[in-house]
């Protein structure tokens, strides 16, 4: 388990603590497998997300460690990246359904990142980490799995145990335990009528 | 308080409470003025996302039912909506931010998403109700509020107290009762190894 700092959000108003205690480490646990039960409810969280007209415009590549699945995902992340969230118990790519039978999804990369906030809420209340990447190359991630072009992989979560201090690789241990910051909710409201 | 019936979701594993009761009404008390607090933690909810270098690409513009804000939010629904939506105590415009000081923001729909999501879990722990809609003039909204050519409206949010299927307009009744569904969360897995 970890021995970092408590990380809880400095909120503004009271929240669930499920949202104020998420955040987003690059110490992952190297050794612990993946929960299985708890990436299972994570992944049905994100099914249950909304999404315009229903139609769900997104789909999943579980990659866990030490499978050939995860070394193709891993290959396709920029280095930075693969320092710190190849080491978790498990790597999923969040793929946008931008089109079905013709017709055009305008929502799904809206729509994949509620999925995304589903999942990594319950994967929290679940006991896992999250951390999301975009620095990944989509084009390499997409060929490598023979997407249809209708399939943008987005996003590649890393998801595991947390680990300690000593897991995250050095030059991003300052960020674990760096305050954690926002601008003031005042600040994001364009009208408050 | 609502008559309608219990719609947890029928889910292959088990999630969060909040996650599994949340569903999209078109049922809105049209009376209760917006439970404040409430709105408050959904709206700090949203601000303690996670985003792509946590650039935090998403406004809000806040319409309370009654105010001349809420008029100019409610004239650029489509028509069906208004009827559903112009009731709720609050309508909650999510609007992106694609770039700031010359930077492009790529997540910016996507990171959007998971405030929204972030939003509605908090707002359902909190009592309220949510529904979002894109079937809105975004333009017209931009005008509405002159905002800068990098702050885009996606969606719009009815946020408020549930009503009872009698405040649902007729059109919209059956969905208010009708199954819950999501495809099996098998046919949204690539790869699963």
């Amino acid at each position: 388990m970890s021995d970092v700092l408590d990380r809880t959000a400095p909120t503004e108003a009271p929240i669930l603590d499920v949202l104020s205690q998420r955040w987003s480490t690059r110490a992952y646990d190297s050794v612990t497998p993946i929960d299985e039960d708890a990436l299972r409810g994570a992944l049905e969280a994100a099914r249950w997300s909304p999404s315009a007209y229903n139609n769900q415009p997104w789909r999943f590549i579980v990659a866990r460690r030490g499978t050939a699945t995860h070394e193709k995902v891993v290959a396709t992340l920029v280095e930075f990246n693969q320092a710190w969230a190849a080491p978790a118990g498990a790597l999923v790519v969040f793929v946008a359904e931008t089109a079905r039978d013709g017709r055009e999804f305008p929502s799904a990369f809206y729509d994949l990142g509620q999925a995304a906030a589903h999942f990594t809420v319950q994967a929290h209340a679940n006991g896992l980490y999250t951390h999301q990447l975009t620095g990944f190359d989509p084009a390499a991630l997409a060929a490598a799995f023979s997407l249809d072009a209708s399939l943008t992989p987005f996003s590649v979560m890393a998801v595991g145990a947390h680990g300690t201090i000593d897991d995250a690789p050095e030059f991003a241990r300052d960020g674990e335990t760096a305050p954690r910051v926002r601008r003031p909710i005042a600040e994001s409201l364009l009208a408050d009528d």
